[in-house]
Order: C-alpha cells, then structure tokens, then sequence
C-alpha cells in the first residue's frame, strides 16, 4: 500500500509545479500505460485498483478505490496508473532530418495531439518555447495517445537555438509561399505559433521563408486549428518521401 | 428582460434534445456571434448583460449577470449569447465537388474542428450518419470558431445516400493506397469513420476506394486523430486545385 504522502505526491503531479519539481509524471489506462512501459522512460510506480483485472504482462501495487481517486487525474479512475520519471531533454541541435518547433501554444490536447502527429510521421524532435504548455500536463499525454512515450519534447531558448542552427527555418502564416508551391527539403525545421497570435513577432524574424497553406478563393475562415494546419503542412512535407 | 421560461428554454438547448425539439442553438462570445449574425441563419434571441460593452454593429437586450449564468453553456460567460434557428438541412445529392462524409464521429470538439476546415478549403457540405455527435453541441460550436455559419452538416442515412450517390467514395482507413499516390478526382465523397472504430462495417462496403496515410517506416503509432487525418487527406486532395 502507498503511503499517505506517496498518494499526495503524485495528486500534485496534475499542477506543472511539483511535475517539475519532482520531474515526474502521470499515465493512466492500460493502453497508454502499456505504451510507456515499453518505452525507455523510466517507472517511479505503477498501482492498480483491487477491483481491476490486469493482463498477465503488467504488474502493478494494489490500492484501495479510495486511494486511486485521490492519485487519478481523471473523473472516473481506469484502474490502472503508472508514474513515469520525466527523461532529461535532449540538448543538441538538429543538424539532419524534419523537425518540429512549436512557439506558445498553450492548448494541452493540441500539444499531445501534434505530438501524435509527429509520431506518425517519424519526427524525431519537438522544440518547445518555455511558455508552451507543459507536454506531461495529463490532457496533453491523453491526447498524445502513447505517442509522448516516444517522442518528448525539449522545452528552449527558442532565440537562441534559432540563432544557432544550421537547418533552414519554415513559419507556417497566414500569408507566404503556398505549401503547395513550396519544394521542402531533407533536413529543416517547421515553426508553428499560438493558436491565438501565430508565431511571435521575437520569432518570426529568425523564419528564412514565410509559407501558408492557401484557403478557398470563396472561403471566408479566418484561421485553420493549429493541429489541423500542422497536420496539412506535416503531410505536404513528407508527400514526396512516403508517396 | 427575458421571462423565465425564455431563460429556462436557452439553459435546456445545452441538451441534444431540447435543441432538436425547439430547433434553436446557442452561440456566446462576440467573435463567433458576429459570424453568425452575418451568415444567413436566423437570429431568434440575443442578449447581453449590462456590464458589456458591445460594439456599435450589434443590438442586444440586457440581462442581469444570474440571467446570462442561467442561459449561458460557459463557465465564465462573456457576456454575449445570441440563440439561432437551427437551418433545415439540405437533402439534395451532391453531385460536383469534394464532399466530407463523417461516421460516428462522437467527439464535439473534432466536429468542430472539421467544420472549419471544410469552411477553409471551400467543402460545401458535410453529411453526417445519425449517430455522429450534433455540431449544434455547444462544443462543437465553438470549435469551429465561427465556420457553423457558413458549413451546416447534413445528419442523414449515410447508407441510403451511398447506395445513390453517383460520386465516387473514397475511404480513410489504416491500410489502402497511400493517397500521396492516389490521384484525386474534382467531384468525389471522401468518408472518415469513428475516432475509436474507423469506418464502421456497414459503411465500408461503400467505399470504391480505399486511402490512408502512410507512416513512417519506424513509426510504432497506431493511428492518427480524426482531425488530423482528415486535414492531411484533405490538404493533399486540394493541393492540385490550390497549388
């Protein structure tokens, strides 16, 4: 049986506060816990309801239904929840490959939703700026499907890493070169901004081309969600090598 | 000042039912209302409360601060809430153009989503099977950030319209032709299932060809987003015309 202030511990793992503080944090349900666990990230805990039958390859410390709703994040506890050790982020800069760099976006299902996204598509890095929520919020690693198990992402400087990186640098606009006119190349790094405000302007100076993706001539949408327009860009850059 | 009954009928529309029964939806937030009011859909009640400030294009009637919490569907309400007629759906077969078909879509926040990037890339109309989540759901209103105005869903028998159709109907799924080597026609349904379940088995029969998106080959994800998937099958089906 966890102790009281091992249950407490991981209740304050749902604010970004003691997540870094203790760089640890949440999965629940036996998908995304099994997806982790086959990861390389590495276990703190893992707990399983009394009540809650578990398949053979999982093995987990019995709690109490009460115990359980006061270490779940989610309304109705799946029985099953595991604490995962937040890996140290990978500090090199990317000299090869497509890259992803995300300046404040700040939705948690939007994050873990791109971070699905990426790793579909076998992107390997996502550059964060610091104010981009947090990627073990729990809606983020809810969304993300498992997906955060394999691609984290490295929160920066982003002036600073842009300053210093070799690789060409897209920002997704609402106006520049169609993506569709657009020739991407092997190695590179796309930008997409806030869903509020787009890439800010401390950013955008460092983009060394300005591309959108063209709406209808009759259309009269303002903008595209952030994970749809990264999505249609993602898909447009990788057409040419998984065509 | 709205009667009570009026302000009980606006609180009842956040239910399925009673926005089926009075036909009547609610729209809050200035942004989206102004979509709305300029869009062809007819306005039935709009209130504001007397602390707002509105903008000189908009005539509302005041209400106090407990009448906009009673009617409005948001925690913090902002302050300005119009209610519309649902529109009377459109029957008629499509026969030019690319056409969304959702089944069983259940997540509000995806309709939404989708919805607005149909408004973005000039899809028309949306049919959606009975059982697809109502995107006159407050959630799905405000996910599609005003694009309800101006692209309605059309909830039907998907399975009567697919046995009419003249169109050809291509479906999403996790295993087909890669549709970045698929050539897209100018008049065609494109069919997205379930976030759970795909395209349900009744509907895939229907289907004349079946696309996906490939992955990476090291990519150990299981799926994509219905959203996402749908934006980057979408994005590649215009990239001709928008090219």
């Amino acid at each position: 049986m966890p102790s009281k202030s091992q249950t407490q511990l991981i209740r304050s793992l749902s604010q970004k506060k003691y997540r870094l503080q203790h760089r640890l944090f949440v999965v629940e349900g036996e998908k995304s816990v099994l997806e982790f666990l086959a990861s390389d990230l590495r276990l703190h805990a893992i707990y399983t309801t009394e009540s809650h039958s578990l398949p053979a390859n999982i093995e987990a410390e019995k709690v109490s239904q009460q115990q359980m709703q006061t270490m779940s994040q989610l309304k109705t506890p799946p029985g099953l929840l595991a604490v995962f050790h937040i890996p140290t982020p990978d500090t090199d800069l990317p000299t090869k490959g497509v890259h992803l760099v995300l300046d404040q976006v700040s939705d948690p299902g939007n994050l873990g939703t791109i971070i699905r996204l990426a790793d579909w598509y076998g992107i390997q890095s996502i550059y964060c700026s610091s104010d981009t929520v947090d990627a073990y919020n729990p809606k983020s690693v809810q969304a993300s499907m498992g997906s955060l198990a394999r691609v984290q992402p490295t929160y920066t400087d982003l002036i600073e890493m842009l300053q210093t990186t070799s690789l060409p640098v897209f920002g997704a606009f609402l106006h520049g070169t169609s993506i569709y006119a657009q020739d991407f190349p092997e190695d590179m790094l796309l930008i997409v901004g806030s869903e509020s405000h787009g890439i800010s302007s401390k950013v955008l100076q460092y983009c060394s081309q300005n591309i959108t993706i063209p709406r209808a001539a009759t259309s009269q949408a303002e903008s595209l969600n952030v994970t749809v327009a990264t999505a249609a860009i993602v898909s447009h850059i990788f057409a040419k090598r998984l065509g």
